[in-house]
């Protein structure tokens, strides 16, 4: 009976992008089709499973098509890719991937390392690649991923006009979703509720989803503020593994396994299998044995009382 | 100017007691005292530095006497010992601690593997101790310390009932405070938030405190949650070191450096040099070289952005 009464909040995994492009060697296209197929077997509904960029600045992204076209006949499985501009945009869609996602930097130091453009100049490559999908027969989600949004590694402190600016020109360029990401782990509960107020002033629903990193210990902590201030859609990475080439001292993301058990113990109905989750981190390990992977609960084990009342 | 308005949150560092009980090696003495006088510098205002239990159950605590009659020398700082009977709080008393700590169990699995007696015994053994401190020349503070009161690995489930009974008992028996202690850190935000106001709705102000683990990754998540219900007092141990000998499956506390990160971000005073404090795992790592140590933002380093506006 209690079941059908819990809230829905999403997980979207996107270790096979997010945790992928700072692995020390490649995983090969078939395991990173088993580890896809493993992770929508425990439940997982919406997965980022590469990211089209050239495959010289991240050679891990190579076979982001293949990969793909192989996710999206996974049935009821979100998929959804990475773009930096108009061109990865058209690939993306052209390889049937339902949602893309592209990034903007709000500070000019992470703009310039990772996109080599200035954040206004990317807003506007945002506002072309939503025009270019208006015009599609097929609908492709287009999603913008405010990197840096909570600090930077490079410039420091970020302030909230600069994300408020950001925010506003993406909305007004019609993306579908706006996130908020720390790319680099910078973010403290405070600012973190403090952000999403200010932002969902300016663009209401549109701000929808959270990115966080486990950089200082605080990315549970940070997505439980998040999840106060109503944000029903993060980001995460099974090992949290993940990073940033272009932001120097930003380490994994937070730990998909351990958000499930915080979202599940709280009562938020995420649709996964904390066994099966768990298990799928075998097939992470073999694909790519020298990543440390990290996680509290799969090292201890789920508890006895786990979703059973206190 | 904003200094002066800023809210006062107690780091109680446990890391002498509860981070040493489970070490494979026992620390010097004198590597015990270089420690306490670090975290002082560091402006640490309590520590538990002790246990009074006897050396053939936890030998790293045998030099307690010693170490709490070194620390009381250092000038400001609220030096806390553990004591599990009269007969320790005794011992506490006659070496001048300012505060002892005794625990409860709530589950009656974990108290009779960590105390050989069931709870009700052992808030009868409180309130004894109670009755002598009252008796004596000299302020003993008294804190009660209630384990597994989120969950136990022995016995699975530990209700709101079961601790409040036990909360109820500590506030009769003339406790100062009583703390909530998350021993094998099974415990999660929303149930950190509704233990908290229903053994207040019980006991008022006398529930002060709050004892976590990181086992599951969501210790600074349940403490955000705490800070948010008013909780102002906070155990945590350097590095994250700390378990309990008798509580199978529990790992380290919640790590100082990362939680002081947290609460001086978010603008709570805590009195605590973060530098400082972070060179303070030095001494740890030399005095008890085969430790783990661990904690996001000794690896990272503190962020540009710590303490500057957004």
């Amino acid at each position: 009976m209690e079941e059908t009464k819990r809230e829905t909040v999403t997980v979207c995994e996107v270790g096979p992008r997010d945790g992928l492009q700072m692995a020390k060697s490649t995983m090969a296209t078939s395991q990173k089709q088993a580890w896809i197929a493993a992770l929508a077997a425990a439940g997982l509904r919406e997965i980022e499973v590469g990211s089209f960029v050239p495959a010289r600045v991240i050679p891990q992204m190579a076979d982001t098509e293949a990969v793909v076209r192989e996710a999206v006949r996974i049935s009821g499985l979100t998929v959804v890719a990475l773009a930096p501009n108009l061109r990865g945009a058209q690939a993306a869609f052209a390889a049937g991937a339902h949602q893309v996602t592209v990034p903007v930097s709000v500070s000019e130091g992470h703009s310039r390392a990772n996109l080599n453009r200035a954040p206004a100049e990317q807003v506007a490559e945002i506002a072309r690649i939503a025009a270019w999908l208006k015009s599609q027969p097929r609908k492709l989600r287009l999603e913008a991923a405010c990197s840096t949004a909570f600090g930077c590694s490079i410039d420091g402190v970020v302030s909230e006009r600069q994300v408020v600016e950001v925010a506003i020109g993406l909305a007004k360029a019609g993306v579908d979703e706006v996130a908020l990401c720390d790319t680099v782990g910078y973010a403290h509960p405070a600012q973190v509720r403090a952000l999403i107020r200010t932002v969902r002033g300016e663009i209401g629903g549109v701000l929808q989803g959270l990115h966080l990193h486990d950089t200082m210990g605080l990315g549970l902590a940070n997505a439980l503020a998040g999840l106060e201030e109503g944000i029903r859609n993060f980001d995460s990475a099974l090992g949290g593994l993940g990073g940033c080439p272009f932001a120097p001292g930003a380490s994994g993301n937070i730990v998909t396994e351990d958000l499930v058990f915080m979202l599940e113990s709280m009562g938020f109905e995420t649709g996964i299998n904390l066994d099966q989750l768990i298990a799928a981190r075998g097939i992470l390990r073999e694909g790519l044995p020298e990543e440390a992977l990290h996680g509290g609960v799969s090292r201890a084990g789920i508890p006895k009382t786990f979703r059973k009342a206190a």
